[in-house]
């Protein structure tokens, strides 16, 4: 039991967002009252979390003066220090007001794109008055519902020389940020650019400084497009660009759900779980997501804990599964390596392509070989429901 | 009328597993009986097409001789040269035969990853011989539906390897092809790597010789995951990676239905041509698609004229939409352009973002500025119908 | 032009939530300010529009006095009359108000059941104050996300309840409504209750009083769980079932997007449109969405117009697929005729089932015979595209 | 672990095409050779098996002589009879052959709908000799891609007429059937006609004998569209039309895969167990679903032993959850019940209405009440998991 208890070594963060979030949806007003961030960095830390994030207006509201910006700082400071939890991650808020309800560094309006410049600035000041290392992206209202207006043929470049400024921005600052940009396919907007953790390793590659920046992958996003969430982590890894992650949950091909992690896709949730500790990520485990609107604040810290808990029965589960016996050896059976052969189709010249287009191959056999991924699926299917 | 008449200039292809399709499904037996490729070619000639693609075994079968390759060859040969076609793009059938069962490249077999391979080169040689310029690689099997089995983890390490060794068989043998990858989200596999447009701009970005590869979006398969295919396709433009065009249609969140061009989406497809003719874009025109299973070669014929008819009625709509002064004047009014904030958002300086920090933004005009994007959507629709 | 012009007699009617909608989002506060009933009825009446429908709540503030409910609806009536609108359509606000956060009349809360009843019957006087003729029930909360709970085992008897008493009080009154149930498959809640047309059908076959209800279908909620809509509405048709009707649009597979008609499936639409006008359905075309949040006021009329706008174009075009002799003869050929065998398949006798079961059919030739649907598909796009 | 093994008390079924399923897909030819149905009989009832399902086409070949159909049916009773195997259900394969390529008994030809019909009663008699007790009737190919060809409009009509006709043969004839109707949302068709479970509600209450018709309901087929499939199946068991049920599993929002019970959605898979136990419903436990394409005949065994199994482990966890004191208890909580407010809103009278209509609620405090799901969300993914 005491094995599924968090703690700060186990890296888990929440966003003020997400144990704050009131309750609000398009069809119904909040349920819950707006929750102080000093009380918010207390309950988290007595429940075992390492960490906190926040968009500047999580935090700052977006009309304070400059002496409440202060208080406010100094108060959350203070909070941090108490209850010894880190700000790891910052981001900022480029969705809410009205100016951005056309998007922000993307907008067909030159005001609003130095806006959010201004803003993303000033918010990466605000981070790093707390010691953020990571910066987070994500472009709530980058996108469009009617492309005849053509922010799709230059919207990438506005966004590319956004970020290629605030990396500049960074370097000159010597805030050691990391830049972690987030994907999301829709909603708010009705098709929001960059849309897969694929479009934004894309388009890192057209970045002048792409060594700065990575993803933040968000389990919900790509699950909202009906792409395997552990697919998509295991392609950010691959490049060496997993930044930062997004845990939460969702069902496929409907509305941000944001749901607990582990809520609703158990397997994926595991092989997500199993690529982070097996892959020597050593980030932060951020849940992105918030309670049920139905909760008062009782159900919040529930969902909060619940996170964590489910994270750490999946990450004893990974390693079951690696002690398997059985699991192990058709896992070993499956792959048939040969490595005389792999040498062939690694480093190319023209004789190893001689010698690959000479040699015989028998099909059939080949097409009959023994896989038993059914059995395999059904060993791990028990390791996850705890019958092995 | 004269206007909508496909011509070569036009630069449409299809495959000849397109209008070659006998209509088998997973439910049932074909109702076509298979098409002689010659018969093909001057068939499709005769409606206006510019010329034919094929993967390897759609030529010659997988277990011709080397007599009967030879024989088929110089048939399709003097085909093409009897209807004056090209074959501008060639590709691999590595997802037909059980032997690809659970992958080809990313195999968990060494014996299946060699021979997808040596397949591919003498696929590669076959296309050299029509003079193809373009080499697609659409990886049919390369996923998984048993994440357990770790295919997952160094898939992408493979099929790398595979792309690295071919370019450089492609310049060791001087055939000057440029590489498409082509994207799919799922079908066959539960989920295929690789899965969108993005994912595979980001998997470029990983390779060797980057230069040689570009994308082949199919704007099914990224529509099949809910994406806006002409959001896709402008990511593409800007990465400047648009290699080669699959165009068909389908409805979202489904199986792959390959439907014929503009039978769903209107809209879209609509943008997509406009985006095709207006970015400079001057390879193929390619239709991968099918007629319905209920359809007799008759059908097929009318499935593939109304590809080309549909293309042609919406590039005269683009051009229709270019020149409407409403529209135009919409646009512009929309794109709030002031050259000097734009000045100080590019290319950084400290003092610039000193100035942007200062500066003061009227958030609340902002936020009420009108864009009138719903009169320009309806506009564009009303275009679309034909009605301006 | 002219014949694209609105007129009462095309019974085009809006909500005031509708044409009222403030912009805000889950991600943004509102981008415009709320609207004055008898403003929305002027400009409406001004457009063309027949009528306006309201929630209670879209009138009447939740906490307004006696004395308030009764002044606004005195200038409301007013404004109807001076403007020559009429309210055909009323129904209940059962989902902004926290006390509905887990459901109104299947809310596991005896309390809450209870007052949604209440309120219901209040909002039935409210609208039969207005002579409304229809009375909708969306169930806006009737769902879970956390199916432990167990009320989606109860939950259909606690609606069916609900309804039946509702219908006795309707009875009771003299009110003469017809109610029309709507449904829709998730968003607010992660799976709502009776999620499409068809549940509702089903739904309604266990009421005691099934003649008095009927389907209210939406255009974009059967289309966010990926269903064809024109199916959805045939089958209400077929059920003598189609009591209301609203019209919008929306891309598959996500949140509700409530775009304006016509701006996304036009085929979809198209057959909607032919479906309403030669169904003989009499009564309102109700367009249930809003503008985009980007619009100012401006726009929402450009909005409101363009619904109506594209209705008119389509059913244009609808006389123009009936009046198409290829079309049409395309059609009668597709159809293959042979009233004997027809009259052996209906109305059973054990003869009828005898001769079907000793004649002989040339399964062969069946699958051979010609069907033309690509053909006949791609006029009906023509003729939406306007080029014949 | 005894307790996870299939017996026949259990009444788990499958069909023969679901375990003989040769693995043939779109892309590829079949990875297994064709089983003969007396072997799969042995092997199933090896396994723990209750009985088998077929198609008429499944036990015999479409171009069967009377002779060969004779010895087919001696031998599988024989077969029968020595593994005390039972055949509960049968049914027509009305989409394999060209024949129906547009549809059977809504297909535009008359013929068809004939041959549709007499086939049908042929596989009737057949299931009878088998003494199959549910007649289960899915429209494989009754659907559309092409609405402009009319059947949407009198497709329903069609199949009413011809569930009707085989109501009265099934009386005729004495079989004592009862018809359990499938639906699917797409594939192989791009819309099937009645899509839903409660699509499929809705058309029952238009037949001449309803109450001989019920529901086969398809775990993946729901799911498909997005849809919770324990919501569909509660749906069912309130209108008292569960009749036959087909498990298995399924991605949302993509092609039919069938994959093994429990293999993707583990919490509905659980609701849908405790559903089907703690209902009544006491017909098959019926695994539609088939072998990953990977496998050899190994893996197939290995398949069908691992949804009996996963079914077993579920039932053990509902079993568990109802014995769960905490979880219980926060049932109990969730519900507040209040028996005489819950007969004020039951059985309609004029006092009632008044009654309610004069209360007093106390909407905040509703808005605020404790409802604690999430927590009991958590506390069931944990009995999920086996760690409670």
């Amino acid at each position: 039991m005491d094995a599924y208890l968090p703690k700060p070594e186990h890296k888990f963060t929440f966003g003020l967002w997400t144990v704050g979030n009131p309750g609000r949806d398009p069809f119904g007003e909040p349920t819950r009252a707006r929750m102080d961030p000093v009380h918010i960095v207390k309950k988290l830390s007595d429940l075992g979390a390492w960490g906190v994030n926040f968009h500047d207006n999580d935090l700052v509201p977006i009309d304070a003066s400059t002496a409440e910006r202060d208080r406010i700082v100094a108060d959350f400071k203070k909070a941090l220090d108490d209850h010894n939890m880190v700000v790891p991650m910052a981001t900022t808020n480029l969705f809410g007001h009205p100016a951005f309800k056309d998007g922000a560094f993307t907008s067909a309006d030159s005001r609003v794109r130095a806006y959010a410049l201004q803003k993303t600035m000033q918010a990466m000041d605000l981070g790093a008055e707390f010691g953020a290392k990571t910066y987070v992206f994500w472009g709530g209202r980058e996108g469009a519902e009617v492309d005849a207006g053509g922010v799709m043929n230059d919207g990438l470049k506005r966004f590319r020389d956004a970020i290629n400024f605030l990396c500049d921005y960074n370097h000159d600052q010597g805030y050691g940020y990391r830049f972690a940009l987030e994907p999301k396919p829709n909603e708010p907007r009705g098709d929001l650019f960059l849309p897969t953790a694929g479009a934004m390793l894309g388009f890192i590659a057209t970045l002048d400084q792409p060594d700065m920046v990575g993803v933040n992958p968000e389990f919900a996003h790509d699950t909202m497009a009906g792409l395997n969430f552990a697919h998509a982590l295991a392609q950010i890894i691959d490049a060496g660009k997993l930044f930062h992650v997004d845990l939460n949950d969702q069902k496929m091909g409907r509305f941000d759900q944001d749901l607990r992690f582990g809520a609703e896709n158990l397997k994926t949730a595991f092989f997500t779980v199993k690529l982070l500790e097996e892959s020597g990520y050593d980030g932060p485990r951020h849940f992105d997501a918030h309670a049920l609107r139905t909760e008062d604040e009782g159900g919040v810290w529930s969902f909060a804990a619940g996170c964590m808990r489910t994270y750490l029965i999946l990450k004893e589960k990974a390693a079951r599964f690696a002690a398997d016996r059985e699991i192990q050896d058709l896992i070993r059976a499956y792959a048939v390596t040969d490595p005389d052969l792999d040498a062939l189709g690694q480093g190319y010249s023209a004789d190893k392509a001689a010698k690959l287009k000479s040699m015989a191959f028998d099909r059939e056999a080949l097409g009959n070989r023994r896989v038993d991924l059914e059995r395999l699926d059904q060993l791990t299917v028990e390791i996850l429901m705890g019958v092995r």
